[in-house]
């Protein structure tokens, strides 16, 4: 398996053309738009989804063309405009280590700004021309506002069970990876088995993505994630590593973890720090981190139904780079 | 020319067939959508857009079935969650004489279910399985979050030229009649005339309609608009009366009317009743009526290069409504 510096040599070449595509792509009539829009695009993005799409048009076997970087940005849109109503909903401080867009214009901007964006992605799906990429977005982007408003449902919702967040984690994250991988195969005219294959692929990775994103934001360091820590706990946010401890707890200390999400306003970080204990004990990171390694493996089985090929071995190292990223 | 109830009549199979296919069409996965939907989406919008849609395909010489009616939803929908955003945007109180949903559910669901009504939107465009119909509604979606952010930036600029207030309006208003107009003659394969002429119609008449929707935020009683009064103003929204008067005014009036529309904060009743006073001081509401009646005016024009019939005659009348309307 390559290092984390090996995988970025290895994706640079790609990397540069989706960046020059982004920011050929994104221009407003109105210059306001094109200051917001260039806060969230060039903050520091790891462009995955592009870049998702790229290679797995590529591993189709589809010489990979302008007209392929061009279809790609339009995920880094979608993202983008996810992330800004995303930020206006969490109230975050911090996206990227960057101040949250909200916070230098207002929610009014930043919602508009999310809906241009979101505009402009599905006028580059159009402009591709072809009925199946739109059909795949327009599922995408319904099943990924459903996931927003679960996730928002389920604040506070310290019952919430695994099967539940795994159903908002479908929608909010993994529906969105499976489409660029879904749409690289459809732009690559993949054939019968290949185009679910990658959509599989791209599922199961979405999954491990967030579960490892979900961990971050208990065991993540802010220089590393440029996200403040222990954020979604603040808000009441029930992720993976605290359901498991909930399943694991005894009585009382149920009762403690209970109380500590729920004390939202007062929130101090000694509350977090005890909860971290409290998930420790019950081997609930270790768990989590387990649950993030099958959905690399299944991720991986997808990919191995494609013949050998630098592609799919770079594919394959992203997966697993997904279980140690520190960001 | 015919009453508002006579017209309400002759639109009312049509009206009754697009309000059976939204309530088929809405639902989502997540109950909790399903009840803001309703909200916005039943509380006695007048369907115009959908309607326009149906008239103009009809006009092109297209029997309506079921499809078109499934295909005229997608613009109430896009509508919807302009009305959704912009509520938050505005924070404006009342909608439609309800409470604005944020005042219910709050912003953050508020904003993620109008993501939700847009994603729908376009899934129904997709479902038809025209390009040149996504094309329009890719095109107009990004127009539309333009013109929302145009009005945001130019909020408290008492500057404004009516050149960009006629920008503005294009985007937020004119933009998605258009289309609905120019969809119509998509989905009936309107011939190389007809599909200009529909759009050009739609662009005029959206204009009129939203000059009287300025004029009435003045002239408008609550108990018929459903809306508040004055609300724009109160928010330093300005719009084609103020500006005509400013226009017009002499220097201590204009002095004086700045004052009047940037006293936001503290924006009284009495303030209000000050600024229409001098509005009404240099005709400006009767300026206003005029630019809207030249609007209809032109857009009459377009419907009367088109064969006499009573669809054609229907929508002139709707187009003269328009001017009378007190809602």
């Amino acid at each position: 398996m390559r290092t984390k510096q090996e995988i970025l040599a290895a994706i640079a070449p790609d990397l540069e053309k989706i960046e020059k595509t982004l920011s050929q792509n994104f221009a407003s009539y109105v210059p306001f738009i094109n200051e917001v829009s260039r806060h969230i695009l060039f903050a520091g993005g790891k462009r995955l989804r592009p870049l998702l799409m790229v290679l797995s048009a590529r591993l189709c076997g589809e010489p990979t063309s302008p007209r392929t970087y061009r279809l790609s940005v339009l995920f880094e849109y979608l993202h983008a405009a996810t992330l800004l109503h995303d930020d206006v909903v969490d109230g975050a401080q911090f996206r990227r280590g960057r101040k949250a867009a909200h916070h230098l214009w207002g929610n009014q901007a930043v919602i508009l700004v999310g809906d241009f964006l979101y505009s402009r992605a599905i006028r580059i799906a159009v402009e591709e021309g072809n009925m199946d990429v739109l059909d795949v977005i327009s599922e995408t982007t319904t099943l990924m506002s459903e996931g927003e408003v679960l996730q928002l449902i389920n604040l506070d919702n310290v019952e919430l069970t695994e099967e539940s967040y795994f159903e908002v984690i479908f929608r909010k994250t993994a529906a969105l990876m499976a489409a660029a991988c879904e749409v690289g195969a459809i732009h690559a005219r993949g054939n019968s088995w290949e185009r679910p294959a990658l959509k599989a692929f791209g599922t199961y990775l979405g999954y491990a993505f967030q579960i490892t994103d979900d961990l971050l934001d208990y065991l993540g360091a802010k220089d590393e994630t440029g996200k403040d820590i222990g954020t979604d706990f603040k808000e009441g946010k029930v992720t993976l590593p605290y359901i498991i401890a909930m399943e694991r707890a005894n009585p009382a200390d149920r009762e403690e973890l209970i109380a500590l999400i729920k004390e939202k306003e007062a929130a101090t970080p000694e509350n977090f720090r005890r909860a971290c204990e409290l998930l420790e004990k019950y081997d609930a990171f270790d768990a989590t981190r387990q649950k993030a390694r099958e959905f690399v493996d299944k991720a991986c089985e997808e990919l191995a139904r494609f013949d050998h090929s630098p592609t799919r071995e770079l594919l394959t190292d992203i997966a697993q780079y997904v279980l140690t990223r520190k960001s």
